[in-house]
């Protein structure tokens, strides 16, 4: 089995996607190979040997193989032809825009490349925190309520809030843009911030010391596979390291303290939300528990490094993922339709 | 003012499709390239003269010049490098997958191309029938009941059912695959033929002779340009002349004989579902009136020819779009988060 794996695009979290791909490299055995898109979305072939930081920050990059996408693959221009690299499966590894909003889900379909990630229903649903909750409220899991303030719409800006509360930009697949706000006096400001992330703000309650707890899995073969549940470290600041240890197995996750009871139900809410819209990819659900009701904060469609720290046996599971991904039914077109025209008045 | 037409692709629409884009031709007063999407998913520049339907049911467009997506464009593959093809604006007019779930939208975003179409968002929110519902509910916009059968789920499938009703794929955009039950005797005939487009269906009461009505329009430096208003021809089942005349000015279309009232709720209803959503796209959204209240049925985010036939003046509405249409948002990545790692013990 190769893997390709694709990371960097025009996204906030494009740093991260090259962290997560550094990590990815330590802890997935199989053979891999590194297709970096940069801010330009071009792509790039790195060497396995390049895989660090500096290649990317130094802009070494552009040093290494210009990669094009065509049916079936990615492509390498020689001078007579283009030759393709051969691989067996890519790994959607973008965070946020361009990996998340949809954009690399539909070229792998349009382009009939084989991938682990959210297909494109899935990735729109996931990207708009607001159709994450009508989506989320159709297959019967709570989210916190909420209001979206609109940039072009003064209107929802009257709307009286209540304090303290969380401003989350609509369309931002991570923590980047939030902000917690105790009270009015600091609106103006925050409005400021959050509607340079995006014209669409949700807005929630904040419930100081809510539990979280972050659930991952996929559905090979009609089965689930879940990882262990983690309560995540509540640091809202992560510095490089903690983020590092944060995608690596290195750092040992503690199964949350939590009833069998209530575990089985954050996993009866993942089957909700994962069935059958996430099929093909491997995802995280973050949720919260308040007062012993089960929410949905969010879904990770691509979380860093596929969240490997949180399973056992973490390039198997890949490896079983890889071999049984859902397809998109191809459409046999005959041209009966035209060949009924020939010969017909007004032919054209 | 170069437009180039993209039509075609792996769609149950792409004979439309191809249909489509001739009568664009004939109607559209303006310097015309015609870019062919095959059922392959390669891309082929038709000369003008041979926009006809035998060039394709042939399979004679194999002939043509093969082009290739690229950042900034079409390319055609030269002897020594790749040689652009030159536009100001490219026309989604792929009906159907492909043109309508968000494909063509992903990769004009991705390779920074122009383009008159629905948005990624806007793709998915209309290409799948329950979450346009789910959408018309949140803007304010009245639909059908509806239940959702599901291939996938058996208990789905016990619901009791209200006869007349129909039978809709979730997610075709077209009247393919649509169904009309009487009687309970017809289902399990009806439930085959409908999982044969689509593992969900949505069903909703038949209403015989309901009132159908269908606006199309677009929004230009946030003025809203309307067409007039149709009610459409009922005969389900179109021939070629009639679904030809369908698409092009040369059947002259009656407005409809409404109320002023009525009229301007239906703007307002179509107002509700645009903005801001299908910024970008000349959309037509076919509604319903039952006992004087509207309710939208579908939008068609792709109108055949762009519903060229609703509008007066249709040429220089389309030239002032294309001179107006929104563009992605670029985030500018400067490494600095990869920068302060450097010197940081635990380097990557």
């Amino acid at each position: 089995m190769i893997y390709a794996i694709i990371f960097g695009a025009n996204s906030y979290e494009h740093e991260i996607s090259i962290v997560s791909a550094i990590v990815l490299k330590k802890v997935l055995k199989a053979k891999l190979l590194f297709i970096f898109c940069d801010k330009n979305r071009d792509f790039y072939l790195i060497d396995n040997a390049k895989m660090n930081a500096k290649t990317f920050s130094s802009l070494a990059y552009k040093k290494e193989k210009r990669l094009i996408l065509k049916q079936g693959g990615f492509y390498e221009k020689t001078l007579f032809s283009d030759k393709k690299i051969e691989c067996d499966c890519c790994i959607n590894l973008v965070h946020g825009k361009d990996g998340e909003d949809g954009k690399i889900a539909a070229l792998f379909d349009f382009f009939n490349i084989e991938y682990i990630g959210p297909r494109l229903e899935a990735s729109v649903i996931s990207y708009n925190k607001e159709f994450t909750k009508l989506y989320a409220q159709k297959v019967g899991v709570k989210t916190l309520p909420y209001k979206i303030l609109k940039n072009y719409d003064a209107t929802s800006l009257l709307s009286p809030l209540d304090y303290p509360c969380i401003f989350k930009p609509t369309r931002l697949g991570s923590s980047i843009g939030i902000q917690i706000l105790s009270e009015a006096s600091q609106l103006d400001y925050s409005l400021d911030v959050a509607f340079e992330f995006d014209d669409e703000l949700l807005v929630e309650p904040f419930i100081d010391n809510i539990k979280e707890y972050n659930l991952a899995g996929c559905m090979i073969k009609d089965e689930f596979v879940f990882s262990i549940i983690e309560e995540p470290n509540k640091n809202k600041f992560l510095d490089f390291e903690q983020k590092y240890l944060c995608f690596s197995s290195h750092s040992e996750v503690q199964e949350a303290d939590l009833s069998e009871e209530l575990k089985e139900k954050l996993k009866e809410n993942f089957k909700k939300i994962y069935n059958p819209l996430f099929k093909g990819a491997l995802i995280r659900c973050d949720f919260f528990i308040h007062n012993d009701e089960i929410y949905l904060n969010e879904i990770n469609p691509n979380p860093g490094s596929l969240a490997n720290y949180l399973f056992k046996d973490f390039s198997s599971i890949i490896q079983n993922f890889a071999q049984n991904l859902p397809h998109e039914k191809q459409i046999n077109i005959n041209y009966s339709f035209l060949h009924s025209i020939n010969g017909q008045k007004g032919k054209l």
